[in-house]
């Protein structure tokens, strides 16, 4: 036998590491791996060291930040996805998996970042008003830092939302009423109560989502993408993108800058409606019809301010259809990645722009996933998958006929 | 105005950085910070590195890896729990977060080590016997490294579990009849196929979850801690955790072997029955009834495998209850993180064994966090969660009163 191979955990009888088959055929046990490296080894601190605030500490105006508060948000994954590139005929197609963030979204960089500000101030409680990612991350580092945490919900948040929030231990509100108007008066209340409201667009909020562009340049090597595209619904994540990439510029790390992408569900769409009739305010929408509220926020708080950023910047702005942010979620899971449809925007607008000829094939892109589809495994009914049933005694010959399939 | 403060997206007035208050007093457009950084910047890939087969490459058997059939699993982060210390009065507690893998369990280092032996051997289809973390994993990554990917799920699974899987665009069949001899049958008709089964007790999964204990070690500087605690359910994560210490220490990187810890749910806990009761062998749980299925396998694979190593390692094995689970859930969230009942286990084998005296004060322990809670939010309906209910009018005075209590 060669010094490399398997062995059985029971009778020890050797095999050769090239099989597939798991356990002994003498004893039935499991094997286990040997082998003689011939590789070396040096430790790495660095690799698990990440904390935006301190790595990127030149950009935040902290004098000193708490460790403690961190769950170790921020440095996730730039994904090839070749798959992808092959699928939409565009050469370069990179995916910033912001689904692996400790509550499985983009949120956790803005919420670990306010909580540091707030604290800086010696606040005592924060909140939020959300439904969805927000309330949950702002809950979960609102427990972590031992702070009182307020968590405002809309009267009608379907009960399978509650209890990933409450099992933060938040105190949680339902609270009837104009969503918008929800929105005006927690703010007002925490300037009167001095409870620190970390809504989608306070500024270190928008700080947080920063150190998104960041980690893509790094990752980059500096070379600057094409497009950057952005699922956007209050407007505090694009805000936040741009002038991450706008402040690596202004340092002279990065020679230009990427074109930004924004992209809303059509049925939800009050920054692309005041982009295309070239508003400068933003109007809310009436009745918005989403599969997924945590792109569609009808009075967006951050809108105008995106608008402008845009307009300076030769932004894009677009809209795709519920059908399509679907279709975009299959496409990303052929990748390995479950996204929300609210992340899987960005996929099918890809599809959509290029088909439109604004990309074109030589192009360099950057999807955000905003957030994880496991999450909100109810919207899966909507695709229609297909399950077979087998026998145990059937089973060899049905896998053999899927197989052939 | 010094040179850090917030001005206003729109009208440019500017306002001291300690202002809580997002928008602008003057036009209610939202605010941004601005302030002259004192600090450095130097860049470092070494943060977004992370690949485990190639930091670890001395301790893998491979002469080559496919760098593109990563989702960038692993390096996970250890985060300290000092309110759990004190609640628990033990002093030191770490909590290895599995919960942000790219499908949200441990599964994935296992998962990304089999498929590239796989795809070594020429394998074009894998697959696995699983209705939870385990099949989600497999189909993620089958779909990444675009190998035919066949899930066999048992015919009872609950159908809020098929949809996170089949969004991968696996082979998914239901097979009725007993499971342990589908897991057999699986292996055999994998042999007798060429499919690459890459099932709990496959050598090379128990080789991915060699990281999490490599990881362990560089984390904490190499001081290896008093105990580490597993959810043990099939065996083959707590075979690949102690393997990973043993290879640290028999290359010299530690100095001494922490104590093992396995912690089966008390409804069904096979290899802990085999523990007590001194027996060589594992026994097959009829009708189990626990509260999480990832932790409720009644026939362990590895449980023979995993008892062995527990023996002559000093290993622990203990059970916790449902509610016990449960409530070891809530602690975790006090930390920020929210895991499934199977990886709360943990934390409430903690609080027991400091009851009982096994575990004292000064030791220094790392519970392993194997998946995320949001998976299985069905389970938080055992919670008894306090909700209240505000209209606009009311709102303050209800957020007071609830500040107060």
């Amino acid at each position: 036998m060669s010094s490399n191979y398997l062995i059985c955990t029971g009778c020890q009888k050797e095999y050769p590491l090239d099989r597939i088959f798991p356990r002994c055929d003498n004893c039935f046990e499991p094997l286990e791996v040997r082998f003689v490296s011939t590789k070396k080894f040096i430790t790495d601190k660095a690799l698990f060291s990440r904390n935006i605030l301190e790595h990127y500490a030149h950009f935040y105006p902290f004098s000193e930040i708490e460790q403690k508060l961190s769950l170790k948000e921020g440095f996730t994954p730039l994904i090839k996805a070749d798959k992808l590139s092959q699928l939409l005929e565009i050469d370069n197609i990179y995916l910033k998996n912001e689904t692996v963030n400790p509550t499985w979204s983009f949120k956790d960089r803005g919420t670990y970042v306010g909580v540091q500000h707030a604290l800086s101030l010696g606040c005592d409680t924060i909140g939020t008003l959300s439904s969805g990612n927000m309330a949950v991350s702002v809950a979960a580092y609102g427990a972590r830092a031992g702070l009182k945490t307020i968590i405002l919900v809309s009267a009608d948040i379907p009960s399978e939302k509650i209890g990933p929030i409450l099992i933060y231990h938040p105190i949680l509100i339902k609270v009837s009423g104009d969503y918008g108007q929800i929105y005006y008066d927690s703010l007002k209340i925490g300037r009167e109560l001095g409870i620190y409201f970390l809504s989608s667009d306070v500024p270190f909020r928008v700080e947080g989502s920063k150190s998104i562009a960041f980690e893509i340049c790094e990752q980059l090597d500096y070379k600057v993408p094409d497009y950057i595209l952005i699922p956007t619904s209050s407007g505090g994540n694009g805000r936040g993108i741009i002038k991450g990439f706008l402040e690596f510029y202004e340092k002279g790390l990065i020679t230009k800058l990427p074109q930004f992408i924004c992209i809303q569900l059509a049925g939800c769409a009050p920054i692309y409606q005041a982009w295309i009739n070239k508003e400068d305010s933003v109007s809310t929408i009436k009745n918005p019809v989403a599969i997924d509220n945590a792109i569609a926020n009808p009075f967006p708080p951050s809108g105008k301010a995106l608008l402008r950023l845009l307009r300076k910047f030769r932004g894009i702005v677009t809209t795709v259809s519920d059908e399509e942010a679907l279709s975009g979620q299959l496409m990303l899971a052929r990748e390995g990645i479950f996204a929300q449809p609210a992340a899987s925007v960005s996929i099918a607008a890809l599809q959509k722009l290029k088909a439109e000829g604004v990309i074109n094939k030589e192009s360099r892109c950057v999807a955000i996933i905003t957030g994880a589809g496991i999450k909100y495994t109810g919207i899966l009914e909507k695709h229609n998958f297909n399950v077979a049933a087998s026998t145990l005694e059937e089973l060899k010959d049905i896998i053999i006929s899927k197989l052939a399939d």
